[in-house]
């Protein structure tokens, strides 16, 4: 049985997140007019039917001087009489690419105007946005903004398994409940929840889902063969919200699904095989995005297996959707992961850029390299990956962790956007030239293909508020802003999200917004100290174990000692990472006396005794930094406290509950830290505090 | 559908272990007789028929001139022309306990008498351990033996979940596959195997098994209602062997199964409630052995949510099972599990005196005391429980563990036979007063209500060998056979296990003795130092992890920091723990003078500079000790592989494979635990080894 649903309604059953009922509000009761066609334009048709409510009603005639218009563009070029905002966003929308749009509004009228459908849905959600912001619950906003996307692809990677029998329950890394997506090996039924998140995920300009984890199990398999028809209708949800459909496939599939006894891509009938899965795909679905794939990649299959490099394996696959105009995202997290803890000479840092950076230019132009955005594996604080600045001539997707595996899942506060935004405003070159930033070199290589740009993990479950922490909705909201605009700042972004998901709170937005601004550094504080990372629970990732991943397999260490900790990845005396990186940043990582503060583990071991720039030594930064960010914790705990019926009853006691937990947290990872360097060291905090 | 098949065959589909066909070779083609009547009895007769085979005869009359006669000494009481053995059998037997036998063979006859139908089974794999023993496989041997069993209970508990979906699979802490008892929730249908363990359990003397998890999961509940008739097929195979069943029971069944809103002792219809259980479970099975309860610990439910305490708990159960005959089991694993690691004055070590010891003469006739064989759980090294060694006026079963969650888990040799002999020999008083071992101690108790002795955790699973490990067989043999008789030396065990288990290969029983008898002390060496413990991962208890319980609710701490390691737990400065002990141990244990180096760091926290009594350094002893017990496990694989071709292929390569494996466990250890202590320490290692 397929969803009968329109995708074009939500339900009201789960948290409406940042699209509640407000913010529609000043839409209630008016004439609206929409000259468009199409799945997407039926999507804005229901969307404003519902805005509107009763009292108000959706036209296709812009002459009836209706409160909005939103108009493709071709459309509007004959009808006579545009005038005022229309006219105005007509002239503007020229030559805009397929997702941009003009937005124009006085006040009393407003107009999107835009050369394709999603440019009009975009535009719409603009305005939303713009109304909350600007305070306009009940009137329209006055503004005129013409925008295109900074970056052509806008990713979200679900990690869901189809059943719940598989590797660490229903969602991998998932701290918000079970699948949205499945249950019991299939896609479930009830569908209400995937055109929910479609709507929430294309309100803030998402393009493209892959729907299903890249550690594909077996019980996966079955949504290429007879789970077809139900990845399509999921497809037709997203179709209808300008989001393009992608599966996770295992390089073995040929020998998993196919009977062959290979997977091996100088095969012909591996390659033949592929041809004809794509085939079948596109048959079904014609406007497929096409595939994710982890290979030779913590034991997944790869063409390492049959002797072959990663240009053979991507293009194999990116061979057979070519015809049909799909891609292949083929994923860079490639290492080692049984390292000996004893060889100090190799460095699971380096893997990517060693794997990759030398194939530059050799991958098909419909393959995208999907490159973490740190080396190592989302810690709370990274340098950028070397890999993603290089390859200028290969499409290139950075990759994000909106799921907080390492940045308190969902239990703490981590609000992760001003990691992004240091991530995606980084300097290239690290000579500070003008429009160098990573953001703007992804562009770069976007505007040859328009495959580049940026993926995230995304972090929410069938908890009724999506994310586990009702304030962690702010990463989710945010990935997509500061993919369509690197440019916002931290700040503004959460500007927005809060005075959309907070409109009846108007004066806690500022402080809700510093709540959020300070919470990354908080754990930064709290947690592993000055980039060394790693310092977790094995396997669960969450709460401390200084030496958890000390003697393990994965590459994960500190090396600390009674005299100093940290990793030598200099090119002089280590491990030679450093030199992965444009000249300018190698040199200022190889010495300590350039290397920032907050990376000093990763790049260099030093003594204790070692002075920081901020004038401390690091022994006592240790110690100074978890005593104060497990004060910071209780701090936002009674903050929180003190908003008791200042906020709707279900966030605030869902926050509130979080907090007492992170509270708890961060006294452990203080005392577990302090006590472990304490131990360690010898060297007594200075301030005379006990360490245990 | 109940499972047709008699008690007193088996399938030869698993492994025979130690009961081969060899074992009974000098009895195929004989005439036996067997004067007995009963259960037992119809087993000994299949058993007696199956040895003779074809050629032989299994009668009653003993006048016929047989190889072998088994007689109840009340039957022979009036039969004329007794002589030779089963005269002098008969007459040793006189007023023998029920499990006693008088066994007398003179090389061409042989008999058995006993007063009880288990004497004459216990006397019969007497016979056939003699004669593998004494190297007989074609002749009855020559010996003339009375022997009672030293301890009156010899129990075996399994942890066996009634479902594979239950906590850490089917068996926890099992190492040998799925459970042969329960499968989907309920007793298996084909009891075959269940059949067979029967055998080797009575072949070396155990008389009460529980056959559930002591962890009652939700699921095991109904074996105390609709599972009800399989329980008694399954005490219906036990019983055939002399053998009563047991199930674990939660404190909390009133409010489980029997929808009462209390568990409390003090309540009528709490006490009506196990009374009607305890009436129903008797109709079924007349001689049903009782209960084992695990209560007010690491979580379970118990008399102290009610306000009561241990005694109102087990005397309430022990009620309701007394006009019946049976016996509740009532664990003394009571610990607080939420520790704070900060808090150095709680230990966990004198958790379980601490709650008992007070409590002595208190309870029921019928309440047996279970209590761990030392004060933490199952370490490599421990102290004898101090509580063993107290409650003079308690019943009490001194509780060992077989499978080998901390001791290697069947991948890892480690013979345990040497261990439970020091702790069973171990001299209570401390002053070396004659007949004061802790097994004597215990059958004193015993004496008074025949309610004393050993019980121990059983390393048994679905896998074909039963216990993953081949050579591990021998801790479930050794089991028995020091429970029957403590005053056995492993050495003694492991000759008739030997003898039993390899009875082609006599030339090598030698090495494989010094093999298993070598191997405890091996493990020692390379896993954790000078009695400290816990430095294994968490969780699955299997390798290596220095840190792993450090800083963790458990109570399980080493305290290492840069200046030494271990647990101060005397009265004058630490916890007071060593004062729970008799005088004589307490002032031994005390003292680092006079605290024996090998549970130096369970009592004492030394610098690593502490000369031990050996003449080398804490430190120094950890990196010897480390290198030499990691060089002994590549000696002993090596010396496995020398020995293919000489035993059986199966049991050649199961051993083989898991040497190869304990290779690399011990190698892990030693590079971990010396790189911990020389990064903490700073000392070099003073024989030049490379410490990482």
């Amino acid at each position: 049985m397929r969803s009968g649903r329109a995708a074009g309604t939500h339900t009201g059953t789960s948290d409406p997140c940042w699209l509640g009922p407000a913010t529609t509000a000043f839409l209630r009761g008016r004439q609206v007019s929409l000259l468009a066609e199409g799945p997407i334009a039926d999507t804005l048709r229901l969307e404003l039917a519902t805005a509107v409510g009763p009292a108000g009603a959706v036209g296709g005639d812009p002459s009836c001087e209706p409160a909005l218009v939103l108009a493709r563009h071709d459309l509007l070029a004959g009808a006579v009489g545009v005038t005022g905002p229309l006219r105005r966003a007509a002239d503007a929308a020229a030559g805009l690419g397929e997702e941009g749009f003009a937005l124009v509004g006085d006040g009393s009228t407003a107009a999107v105007v835009a050369t394709g459908e999603r440019g009009l849905l975009h535009g719409y959600f603009h305005l939303l946005r713009s109304a909350a912001t600007a305070g306009s619950h009940e009137v329209l906003p006055t503004l005129e903004t013409v925008q295109e996307p900074a970056l052509p692809v806008r990713m979200i990677n679900q990690w869901d398994n189809t059943s719940a029998g598989d590797h660490l329950g229903s969602v991998e890394r998932g701290y918000a409940g079970d699948s949205i997506f499945f249950s019991d090996g299939r896609i479930v039924q009830d569908r209400r929840r995937i055109s929910d998140y479609a709507r929430l995920l294309a309100s803030v300009g998402i393009n493209a889902v892959s729907i299903n984890n890249v550690n594909v199990h077996p019980a996966a398999v079955r949504l290429l063969t007879d789970g077809l028809p139900d990845v399509a209708d999921v497809a037709r949800i997203f179709r209808g919200y300008g989001i393009a459909t992608y599966l996770s496939v295992s390089f073995a599939s040929p020998i998993v699904l196919g009977d062959l006894p290979t997977a091996d891509p100088g095969d012909e009938s591996v390659v033949a095989w592929w041809a004809g899965v794509a085939e079948g795909l596109y048959r079904e679905i014609p406007d497929f995005g096409g595939f994710v794939v982890k290979a030779d990649s913590e034991g997944r299959p790869g063409p390492f297996d049959y002797g072959r490099d990663h240009v053979d394996g991507a293009n194999l696959i990116a061979g057979a959707l070519r015809p049909f105009g799909g891609r292949v995202f083929w994923r860079c997290f490639v290492y080692d992961h049984r390292q000996d803890w004893r060889d100090r000479s190799t460095d699971r840092a380096r893997a990517a850029y060693d794997h990759f950076a030398a194939l530059d230019g050799r991958f098909a132009d419909n393959v995208v390299l999907q490159v973490k955005c740190g080396p190592m594996d989302f810690q709370v604080r990274e340098p950028v990956s070397p890999l993603a600045l290089a390859m200028a001539e290969t499409n290139t997707v950075v990759e994000f962790q909106i799921t907080q595996e390492y940045t308190g899942q969902q239990i703490d506060l981590c609000c992760l956007l001003p990691q992004w935004h240091e991530i995606l405003t980084f300097d290239v070159s690290g000579e500070q030239l003008p429009g160098d930033t990573l953001a703007s070199a992804l562009a770069r290589r976007g505007r040859v293909t328009a495959s580049s740009g940026v993926c995230a993990v995304s972090n929410v479950g069938d908890d009724a508020n999506w994310t586990g922490h009702k304030l962690a909705q702010a990463n989710l909201y945010g990935f997509g802003r500061v993919a369509w605009d690197p440019a916002l700042s931290a700040r503004e972004v959460l500007g927005e999200w809060t005075a959309l998901t907070f409109p009846d709170a108007t004066d806690l937005h500022e402080t809700l917004i510093e709540l959020q601004m300070g919470s990354w550094g908080t754990y930064e504080m709290y947690t592993a100290p000055l980039g060394v990372g790693w310092m977790v629970t094995p396997h669960t990732h969450y709460g401390p174990a200084v030496d958890g991943y000390e003697y393990s397999k994965w590459g994960t260490y500190h090396f600390a000692d009674r005299d100093g900790l940290g990793v030598d990845r200099t090119v002089a005396t280590g491990t030679g990472f450093a030199g992965q990186y444009p000249k300018a940043w190698a040199e200022r990582y190889e010495h300590v006396e350039t290397c920032p503060d907050e990376l000093l583990l990763f790049f260099h071991h030093v003594p204790y005794s070692h002075l920081l720039h901020s004038g401390t030594t690091v022994i006592q930064h240790i110690y100074d930094t978890h005593v104060e960010g497990a004060r910071r914790v209780v701090e936002m705990r009674d903050l929180w406290r003190s908003l008791e019926g200042r906020l709707d009853e279900a966030s605030w006691t869902n926050v509130m509950e979080r907090l007492e937990r992170q509270v708890n947290s961060a006294r452990e990872w203080r005392d577990q830290v302090t006590t472990y360097f304490f131990r360690k060291s010898g060297v007594p905090d200075r301030n005379g505090r006990v360490v245990h």
